[in-house]
């Protein structure tokens, strides 16, 4: 069994077909993927947070997207300059953003 | 706010730079996630789960990996044919299958 305090979700709109192409990777997501995986390596957190790239949420009019278990808190509208709040916040101070919140 | 009942993440190997190229896309990861979407469909399960295919989970000996939040449960080497048992036994009955935990 995997143990993780949180898992989060971040769509770059990968698509099945194995195309890339869409909302949320147009608006930075990658950027926001690794500016996500430098807060957790900064913060020494990386045994118990894991993030992950996914497909389409079906909200890309929102995007990008970031979820978050296993709390399932939604964040749309997401630019790289939130990931150091969301990390701080959310993932290590239990606060959920509000501001993000969808 | 996003309410689900569960969801499902299922590995395709998509990659950030855009390729779909791994262990879980060489094994009819694609077909897994097609799979699942009848299933709910076909249950008519659709307002409550939602199926998104992911990137690597980084365990990719035990693919293809598919995890269900909000509970955290993580199954691999899981094929097509697992699908329907998945979907009754977990996500309609409520009942993990055991067989295929990680």
């Amino acid at each position: 069994m995997v143990e993780l305090k949180h898992h989060i979700f971040v769509c770059t709109s990968c698509r099945i077909n194995g195309q890339q192409k869409g909302y949320c990777f147009s608006k930075e997501s990658v950027g926001i993927i690794q500016r996500f995986m430098e807060e957790i390596e900064d913060r020494d957190l990386s045994g118990e947070i894991m993030i992950t790239n996914t497909g389409c949420f079906g909200i890309c009019e929102k995007g990008p997207v970031v979820v978050v278990y296993p709390e399932g808190i939604w964040y749309g509208n997401v630019s790289i300059d939130d990931i150091e709040k969301i990390v701080e916040q959310h993932i290590e101070g239990g606060n959920v953003v509000n501001e993000l919140l969808l």
